[in-house]
This record gives C-alpha cells, sequence and structure tokens, in this order.
C-alpha cells in the first residue's frame, strides 16, 4: 500500500477525488488517497502550484511531483523540490478542443445562429455551402492545431493552415512566414486561432491582417487573448468586414463586465472552456505514472528543470 | 455538340444555369444548354415534374429525362414518356444532412446555445463531457441514419441506432423493433430522427417513449414531421423531461405562424434545410448520365416504370 497526497485547493479535491479512486482502481493500483498525510509517509505527490505545499524538504521519501497543471512555470524554480516532476499531458484536454473548435466551426458553417435567435416566425430556408465548399484557415500548427486540422478535414472542409516557421500536415495547404500569412488569411472564410502567446504572436490579428481576410469571415479565438488587438477587430465588426467572433481567452479573464464583447451582438463569449484538463482523462495519466514508479518503469512527460519546461 | 433541354420552372434556371455549365464543362461534354430549343432538336432532358412540359411526344430524338428531383412519382404515370428517365441521386444531399446534424448535435454537446443567449455578463465556466462520454442514438439506418452514424464515431460519439427490423452497422450498436425502441431511447442524449414515413413510423416520438428518454434529453428531427406527436412533445418540453427540440420537418410547411413551436424557448425550428439538393454536386450527376448517354454506358439512378421507382 502506497501513500498519495493530493496538494491542491480543496474545490479541486471534489473534482478529482472519485475520479482518481477510479483511476487507480482501474489500474490497480492500491493506494491510501488522501489530502492531509504525515510529509515523511508520503510516496507521490498530486500536486497543483498554487496549493499551500511550497516546501517539499519534509518529504524525504516521496518519489515523483505528478503536477495536475500543464503549466510548471511555477514550479521548476522550487529549490526544495529535487524528486522528478511530470506535468499534465490530458489526451481529454486536446480532445475537448477539437470538439469545441468542430462545434463553433458548424454553427458558422450552417448558420445556426439565426435558427436560434429567430423571433418572427418567418419560413426563410437557405442552402448553406457544403464543408467541401467552405475553406478553413487554421493560425498556429502544433499539436492542437494538427488535431483540428485532421477533424475538420475529415467533416469534408478545404482546411489551411499557417505557422511562423514552415510546417507539413498531410491534406493541409500550409502557409508559413509573414507573407504567408496574409496568403493564409485571404482564403479564411473561417478562421481558428491556435498560436502560442509569444511577442512574435502579439496581435496577429491586427487592422491590416483582418483587411486581408474576406468580406464576412468569421473569428475562432481557443488559443490566448493577445492574438487579437481588440479594438481593430471591434472595428472590423462594426464595418462588417468581419461577420461574428466567438472568443474563448482575452487579456484579462475574466473578461471585465463592462468589456464591449459582452454586448456586441456580432461577438459570442466563451469563459475560457475550450481547453479543459478533464478529471477523468487526467487522472488516468497520473495513475499511469505512478504505477510506472512502482514498476520501476521510467515516468511520461518528465520536465526537464534546466530547461524549465 | 448535343442539346440539352432545361425545363423546370424559371428560378430553377438561375440556380442551375451556372452549375450544369462549369459541370458540363469539367465532364468535356461540348453541349447547347438552352430552357428553349425546337423540340425535335433536343438530346437530353434535365427535368423536374412542375415543368410547363407535360407532353414528350414532340421529342422524338430525345435519349433520356434526367429528373432534378429524387421523387419521381408525379412522372411515372405520364404515357407520352417512353425514353430513360433517372431520378436524381445527389451525393450534396446525403453530405448536407450529416453536416445539418453534425452541426445540431455539437451544438447540443457543447451547450452553445447557453454562449449564444446569453446578456448578463457573468463569465460562468462549465465543462461539458467529452463526446465518448456523450451517447446518441439514431432512429432510422437508411443510407442517412448510416452516414450520420459514421461522422458521429468518427467525432468519438458513443453512437446506437433503432431500425424497425434488425441492422448491422460497425461501431454502432442496433436495436429493432417494439421493445428495442425503447431500450434504444432510454440511454438518448440526444436523439436523431431519420426515419421514413410509413403508417408504422407515424409518432415514433410519444408520450410513452418519449417518457422512456434519459431526462434532459434533446431531440433534432430532420427526418419526417409525423414521426412527432407534436402535442406529446410539447407537453414533455414544458415539464423538462425533453430540454429541447430541433425540428426541421412538420406535418404542415411551412410551419403555420400561430404554432407554438416558433415561440416555445426550448424549441429551434428550421425550415425545412436539412436535406437540400445542391446545383453543383446535382449538376455533376446529371452531366455523368449525359456522358454515359453519349458512351453508350448504362445510366445511373435509371426508374423502372413498372414498379414506380
Amino acid at each position: 500500500m502506497i501513500n498519495v497526497l493530493f496538494a491542491a485547493r480543496p474545490e479541486r479535491w471534489t473534482t478529482y477525488e472519485q475520479p482518481l479512486r477510479d483511476a487507480l482502481a482501474k489500474a490497480g493500483v492500491e493506494a491510501n488517497l488522501a489530502v492531509d498525510l504525515p510529509p515523511e509517509e508520503v510516496d507521490y505527490i498530486v500536486y497543483a502550484p498554487n496549493s499551500d505545499l511550497q516546501d517539499f524538504t519534509p518529504y524525504t521519501r516521496a518519489k515523483a511531483v505528478l503536477n495536475l497543471w500543464a503549466g510548471v512555470e511555477n514550479i521548476t524554480g522550487n529549490k526544495t523540490l529535487s524528486i522528478p516532476l511530470a506535468r499534465m499531458v490530458d489526451p481529454g484536454l486536446t480532445k475537448g478542443m477539437v470538439e469545441w473548435v468542430t462545434g463553433h466551426v458548424m454553427r458558422y458553417h450552417l448558420g445556426i445562429d439565426t435558427d436560434i435567435l429567430r423571433s418572427d416566425a418567418q419560413w426563410q430556408p437557405r442552402t448553406p455551402p457544403l464543408a467541401q465548399e467552405r475553406s478553413v484557415v487554421i493560425l498556429g500548427l502544433g499539436a492542437l492545431g494538427a488535431a483540428v486540422a485532421h477533424t475538420l478535414i475529415g467533416l469534408g472542409f478545404e482546411v489551411s493552415g499557417w505557422s511562423r516557421s514552415a510546417k507539413s500536415i498531410e491534406g493541409v495547404t500550409c502557409y508559413s512566414g509573414d507573407a504567408g500569412l496574409t496568403q493564409a488569411l485571404s482564403r479564411a472564410e473561417i478562421a481558428v486561432l491556435l498560436l502560442p502567446d509569444t511577442p512574435a504572436t502579439e496581435n496577429t490579428l491586427n487592422a491590416d491582417t483582418l483587411a486581408a481576410m474576406p468580406r464576412g469571415a468569421f473569428i475562432i479565438n481557443p488559443g490566448r487573448g493577445p492574438l487579437i488587438d481588440d479594438d481593430a477587430l471591434l472595428t472590423a465588426l462594426n464595418t462588417g468586414q468581419i461577420a461574428h467572433a466567438t472568443l474563448d481567452v482575452f487579456r484579462i479573464e475574466p473578461l471585465p463586465q463592462d468589456h464591449p464583447y459582452w454586448a456586441h451582438p456580432q461577438v459570442t463569449v466563451t469563459p475560457h472552456i475550450a481547453a479543459e484538463t478533464r478529471a477523468s482523462t487526467a487522472s488516468e495519466a497520473i495513475v499511469e505514472n505512478i504505477r510506472r514508479g512502482e514498476a520501476g518503469e521510467p515516468y511520461l512527460n518528465l520536465v526537464d528543470r534546466s530547461l524549465g519546461y
């Protein structure tokens, strides 16, 4: 019997206790899982960087720290931590992102809002183009962008992609570099933003690049808030250059109640839900690392603390 | 050079002229396409049963009539028609149906209406289940039902199906018969209706079968209006047994302006748009038959007039 300490905010325990117990049982790992254990008896620490536990010194027997977050920037500098640290790579997060983007692409593709919002009882048939006649451009071709591209291709869409450095994905017309960005956006009836947040990607969508898109285009941003120049987007919405935007991420979150995005009829705000870790699949990832530790197998997704990721 | 007569209502010519010309050029078929040609010079007739042309006797040279509609019940009894008659089988119609159903399944799966309709600027994150944790049941496993099932499985959903007589589709848990209907519906978080309209399928969803569904289920009907007992559905919506319904087909179309579906907050009405023939793909199907006629190959989708279909 091993001892597993859950060290995160109390509301996380509510979410994770049962999925972790289920995952332990499913993997056949016998463990005493608790939020309060004598430090010197703990074998593994399931950890969120914002928990009260910041001094790892008393955990003399612990074999590994298993992070609940993908991000480890708030823990790699901790000098008291010398045992292996694994970051969260949740297959459910990628699946959830693909599903969220697919839902909003289909919504724009079919014009579903027209039906949801109709209040005049008018019977007005329309025939949207088929997916094969609809051009979707994905900005950012990392793991998430590639997964989204794969699913949209499976649904029949004409998919292009853009990344800063050249990439190649089967079935995707790939663009890169500054000139490539304008080329890619010029065919974006629907643009999906999945770029990382770096100084080079800030304001990727600005007055100039928004003007390069086809008139009446749609924007979906599940990536990062700073990718969009908000004032430029609001102007483009007001002129009709951009028909509608669905935004999941913002420079300030929660999005302040007086931000014009909330009330704008051409904007749908979603509360940072596209990239969610799922307790069920994340618990399975954590338990797999405990199983590996006990079996003497190498841990998955180990952090190299000299590199910081 | 062959002569192709387009015999349908004038508004159809507006829709079809360019797609037909494009399809002829793409197939390398040189043709004189027009709405007015001397009958004795016509080689092929692109035809809608509600056109003015009802007497085929003067078309002495014509080789085939290529119907713009899937339905041929208004033409098979025409005694003046003795040359081959092909009905429309449009691959675009199936694709369009799959896309329409996928869009509304994703919308319910993700709870997108909450975000579209929000007016209180409240930031309220939620984590929907993954598709793999969402059970969708398709009633009707013909060509359209099977195509929808295939796409939803590709997106990760747990898909079941029901048909009157037993069927088997890979990846789909299949039910059949009266007892099977209750079993299938008991797991339908989302039910999609794609049954044909026959005396046996009328009111498939009624007070009893709606009560068999999980509380808070969603219904999507792109099939036929009479599949649903409308009064029973309205009652189930009002009690919360059914959370929401998206209906594309009705017993009377256009749906009368005073019908309670229009104003009901838990109903989305769409104007019979899920199963639309697409001019581009339908034109390619017609031109393929002209090409076959000129090459001496057998026509596709020929109607057997002794059977009437």
